[in-house]
């Protein structure tokens, strides 16, 4: 386990600020700023519209989304970078659909993140086929899998308590009845092993600004099960995913494979950002970073529970039911982070009452752990969340 | 005109280089590149999370937008910029087509580009509701516009041969058969005076590393007509489109104005990027960069044609009917542009036989405008194109 304690110097950490975000920006890593100066200095400047081959431009999104692919468990060629993780979900769900054109019940749950659930009804809507987006408890997602079912579409992990869902199992059954698997990895990939492959999972998508430390804004990644996707028709049909796109035919054809799923011109300087924070997991042993960041939640919920009565704990209790991180509920969670913040201690109000907490032993450690353990107590023990300058809300947090 | 001339050193064109893209990627504003530094060291660094408060990151779609309005005739609050021209094509076709759910013709021309085309298509096949898309010769398109049609879809400058549509007159003719318009900018923004409102466009698109000086990958914009936007249901429902994204509702409710058009997350570090170069475009009267624009591709075209008969002008004459592009067809066209950028011009090939070049008033030059000239003559004449490193085809161009 150690052997994260010398990773943390790969990030830039500023002095009296314990980044338990969780996760919602991953920190800056150092090489990543080189490269965002070198991508722009050293390749648009001085090689212009030449960049796009003598840089290696055009290939970054299947490049990043092989190494993106090592982290999931997802083979070589299955995975790709590009747009935003709200346009990879349509992107997978329209596959989907049509992969099942009889059925007409899309599957999620509360627990999902909201921006799948409107994407998922921006979709439905559009069509106008009468499909039915059900959301259920994430508990009873399993039994309502049916017949009826095109697809299910799930975070793997709860954004809001890290309650973490059985992708196998979930998928097995989905399988068992006909429908296909969408799993969304937003705060999966990069925190927890995951293993796509295994899982038999048939759409995959996340965003890389959390746990991979891709930067503010940072494109998503789509994987498409490899035998599965000579079979999707794209509906977002862009040139870069097109056969031969420098051919400029006036009509469509799918490029081989995964490429059909990019769509427009890459964000190179984002893409090249993301190539740089990826550094960080070279060589690092995704089982190892699991074992690590469940003693740092472990740790972190023990000492908070003995500092302070006032908290429920929101996570599951269970590690092995847990992504990366922990959140309790305080019926003034948005004050107690503002406090928490106001002290340098980092993490996320989700509302209506959640304080999240995520945990990356890529730099966290178990000092600060004990630090915001110790805050949040005496924040919430003495009341000093309870200021106007807490209380004020702010547009986004 | 003389104005112009101190604007060049706002840019870093590299030393024995012309630039006379077409313009695939605008060059680097030295302002930009710091502004790429700042955001990653000066803000993502130290601010992590918080900076999507504290440095502004939430609002640049809109600020932006608000910035490229000012360019092509836009008002206040009714242009947003994110994701990729695909992208926001997709978003004003789907939007256009439900505005008009009687009508099942998408008209579009043969001068598109073929990404819009391919957007188009991808989307009426995933309605499945018996939409055509009827793409005509571009000096077909106003006599195919009738009853049926639902929107016409151009683009103002063609990307090959630099042909300007009348946006006006054919979006009058549009209105007048009950049709909406929808119009990329992509060869328009920055390079000629634009004026949505006058033309009374219903919709915009472009992108913005072209004339605008992006970057590789800057995102794009989209603007809507001010009266027809709260009518728009948002097909691509993104969290970051939501009346209150911080909510987390799991119903979706557009935002107002041109807000909903906003999906997902904002690739920040091209977003700032973008606000950087914008810089070179303060103060600038679109009128006087078009008379030097015009200034610019007449010396090129009288005297490549005084240089060389073996190219023939693909762009029309009249400069009222081009845009700031000019193009000449060669047979070999692709050996001619890479013997050119072998000589340190640069233009773009686009096939099967166009050789494109872009003129920037921003930083082009007259000696620029002769050297390529010259260059062309000498190049064409003496068969200078006729080798094998300049005919073996590289992926793009």
């Amino acid at each position: 386990m150690s052997g994260f304690t010398t990773r943390r110097a790969l990030f830039v950490l500023p002095d009296g600020i314990t980044y338990l975000d969780g996760n919602s920006l991953g920190p800056l890593p150092r090489a990543a700023a080189e490269r965002a100066r070198a991508t722009v200095a050293d390749e648009w400047g001085p090689l212009l519209i030449t960049g796009w081959n003598k840089a290696g431009w055009m290939d970054l999104p299947r490049k990043l989304g092989d190494r993106i692919g090592k982290l999931i468990g997802a083979p070589e060629g299955s995975t790709v970078v590009g747009d935003t993780l709200s346009i990879k979900v349509y992107q997978a769900l329209a596959s989907a659909l049509e992969l099942r054109p009889e059925r007409r019940v899309v599957l999620s749950d509360s627990g999902n993140f909201p921006t799948d659930l409107y994407m998922a009804k921006g979709l439905l809507d559009s069509l106008g086929k009468g499909h039915e987006l059900k959301v259920v408890d994430p508990e009873a997602v399993a039994d309502a899998i049916d017949e009826s079912v095109a697809a299910i579409m799930l975070t793997q992990v709860d954004y809001r308590t890290g309650r973490l869902h059985d992708m196998k199992a979930l998928t097995e059954k989905a399988h068992a009845h006909g429908a296909l698997a969408i799993w969304d990895l937003a705060h999966s990939a990069g925190a927890l092993p995951v293993d796509l492959t295994g899982c038999d999972a048939d759409f995959a998508v996340g965003c890389t600004y959390k746990y991979l430390n891709g930067g503010p804004g940072a494109p998503a990644f789509i994987f498409v099960r490899p035998d599965l996707v000579d079979q999707v028709r794209p509906a977002l049909s862009g040139w870069l995913g097109h056969a031969a796109p420098f051919a400029f035919d006036l009509d469509y054809r799918p490029g081989d494979g995964i490429s059909r799923m990019r769509v427009g011109t890459p964000p190179v300087i984002q893409m090249a950002v993301l190539d740089a924070a990826l550094d960080a997991f070279e060589g690092v042993d995704m089982a190892d970073l699991r074992a690590r960041s469940i003693e740092l939640s472990e740790q972190f919920i023990a000492e908070v529970e003995a500092a302070c009565r006032d908290v429920t704990l929101a996570s599951p209790r269970d590690p092995a039911h847990r992504g990366s991180q922990v959140s309790f509920r305080h019926p003034e969670g948005y004050a107690v982070m503002q406090a928490l913040i106001a002290r340098g201690i980092i993490g996320d109000f989700r509302a209506p009452d959640i304080i999240r907490f995520g945990f990356c032993p890529l730099y966290n450690t178990a000092e600060e752990v004990s630090r915001a353990a110790a805050a949040i107590g005496e924040i919430v023990a003495t009341g000093e969340w309870d200021r106007p300058e807490f209380r004020t809300r702010k547009a986004v947090t």
